[in-house]
């Protein structure tokens, strides 16, 4: 049996999505700054994409700037705000990704900010009293706090603490690659400057992504070149990408409370039957609190155990298993997790990260569980 | 008739290349940075078409940088170099793409650089002798020259140039976008140090690119982010396209010969045709020279008319011909073409670009030249 268990590093593509990108990849091969018909008719393709992606989020079309994927969307929004508004303070959460912690550490090191860390207890959750006092203090700062962890699942309250930040005039900024097509943004009431999603987080394309930018702001672009997306972003456009990430966002918001019904259930299953199964077990940050993280997130923290340590994942894989330690973006390994580091976890304990879609099933979570209670039950 | 002479401007793409892609965009969706069976067979197939693509340049695999295509590899190559090596001096064409010249406006604009701009004649010929003075007289400096222009087809004697760069120890960029896939680049003797490709321009899939910076150099990442392309560029990688562009690469180099020898012909044919046709015709730089300018680009300067001036492309259009005046690349309007600007040409003469592919026939030129002829009789 083959269970793939990782959907927070990617997710299989929908077939729909394929579907509606097809054309793009063989008939329509204009490129959509010409003004020809071969041109006009990608170009309108482009453009339905960018109303539809901007009216399932309440925001204008010119709002929305479509990128290779999150991670340079997140580039985008923190290097460019910071240059364009020359902004010399900036706070984020040691639990950001490395897409937003290496760039501000990058910036940091070129003497260009100063970097504070929001504290976090050992759950992963914000101390919101010292964020406010930062904010109080920081004015024409920028804020980047992530809407929900992709390791542990924790749920920033991204409304309150935009609030805070607008009350301030500060910039806030939110890698929102987890939650996009997962949880609903409404950015008409959203206090937010900036959003980004990676299209392959919600059966979506790769290499494709879209930043939200609040029209009050002006920030210069990323990459420089031609004149596309408004001259934000030089280089002919991921025409398929683009029209593929518009179609995956438009499936999420269709069944979203469908497929979070879907997955709530069986992470509740996984989470009963672990703990009948290996009793020391216990759960990451407040990935076992089903209303303060991710449905599609559990990350489990496992025994020491002599014939698993540092080779649960490898072990799972051997069962067919597809599952994570840490963040998969930029490495599987469990060593290394800045997240579980930041919380102070163990060192003796494994944890593994297990993520789930709407394709997965109940029998795959019981075959899981199983194996691992065989994985464990050796040991005890 | 619907005829594409765009071809400068985005090609089809090859149904091959589609058919290699499509596994990636169906079963094997998992993450390249996971290690377990999901993310291994993804890993696999991003570093067989590395290894691809720098066999079939004569470089190393770890030369070769996958990217979100060919303006995101210049903007990497320049803004990145600049920095890490705290280059101070920059020389480059006025006729160069605007994913370089905008690139290094904004360097210079910042007062980072001083930015000087190569001599070039009427034809756009770069005077040697000046570029080579300019390079003695700046040691530790860059040099951006473009293989071939994407408006005129100029060629320019890369192998001169990064000579002349390297006898001074001076960092060489070329925009190959123009000519990956349309001409052989041996890595092992072309004295270089960085350049591009867009997978699009040579019948591979938009979204994709590479960088080749040679092994001696050491520059940091433009994204910020995971670890991905040995911590070159963060982000998931983009891996249908990545494994795209290489089948790409590969089709071309199989029968570039033959393709070759197939649009000389079809230039050839034009040019003779349309001087019959209409006699007041030119040719802008050196693009009626078979010898110095790419056999894909075809750039006719037209004499004035009131029927047609300022709406050639659209009446090319009307009769299904899909054409360019200028760069297509951010725009495809003839008015404001900076290259054409640059060469002096008149601005009493529409100027269109005709570009060809493998994909063209006599058929399609000849047609071309006939609704150029009923267009330009009407006036005489």
């Amino acid at each position: 049996m083959k269970v793939y268990l990782d959907n927070a590093a990617t997710t299989a593509m929908d077939p729909k999505v394929l579907e509606a990108m097809l054309p793009y990849l063989s008939q329509y091969y204009g490129n959509p700054s010409s003004v020809h018909s071969h041109g006009r008719e990608v170009r309108s393709a482009i453009e339905r994409s960018r109303k539809k992606v901007a009216e399932i989020l309440n925001a204008s079309p010119g709002e929305i700037f479509f990128t290779s994927g999150g991670t340079e969307a997140d580039n985008t929004a923190l290097v460019c705000t910071l240059d364009s508004y020359d902004i010399k303070h900036v706070l984020t959460s040691p639990l950001e990704h490395h897409a937003v912690l290496h760039t501000l550490e990058e910036c940091h090191k070129r003497g260009h900010i100063t970097l504070d860390l929001a504290q976090v207890n050992e759950k992963g959750e914000i101390d919101m009293d010292h964020l406010t006092d930062w904010v109080r203090k920081h004015p024409k700062s920028l804020v980047s706090i992530m809407h929900a962890n992709n390791e542990i699942g924790n749920i920033n309250d991204i409304e309150t603490i935009g609030a805070v930040c607008r009350e301030y005039g500060v910039f806030f900024h939110s890698d929102t690659v987890q939650t996009m097509g997962h949880y609903t943004h409404d950015l008409k009431t959203l206090p937010i400057d900036a959003l980004v999603a990676g299209g392959h987080k919600f059966h979506g394309p790769k290499g494709s992504g879209f930043l939200y930018l609040n029209k009050k702001n002006k920030i210069r672009p990323f990459i420089y070149g031609g004149a596309q997306e408004r001259s934000m972003r030089g280089g002919t456009e991921n025409v398929y990408g683009i029209v593929g990430i518009a179609k995956a966002l438009e499936l999420a918001y269709a069944e979203m409370h469908e497929h979070q019904v879907h997955m709530e259930a069986l992470k509740d299953r996984f989470i009963h039957q672990l703990r009948d199964a290996i009793p020391e077990v216990s759960f990451n940050g407040l990935s076992a609190d089903l209303s303060k993280s991710l449905y599609t997130v559990l990350n489990v923290s496992l025994p020491p155990s002599e014939e698993n340590s540092g080779m649960v994942l490898f072990n799972l894989d051997l069962h067919g298993i597809s599952a994570s330690g840490g963040s998969a973006c930029s490495s599987g390994a469990t060593v290394g997790s800045h997240v579980l580091q930041a919380l102070g976890a163990s060192a003796e304990r494994d944890s593994v990260r297990f993520s789930f879609s709407r394709f997965n099933t109940a029998e795959e979570i019981d075959y899981t569980v199983s194996k691992l209670k065989e994985m464990y039950s050796v040991t005890v």
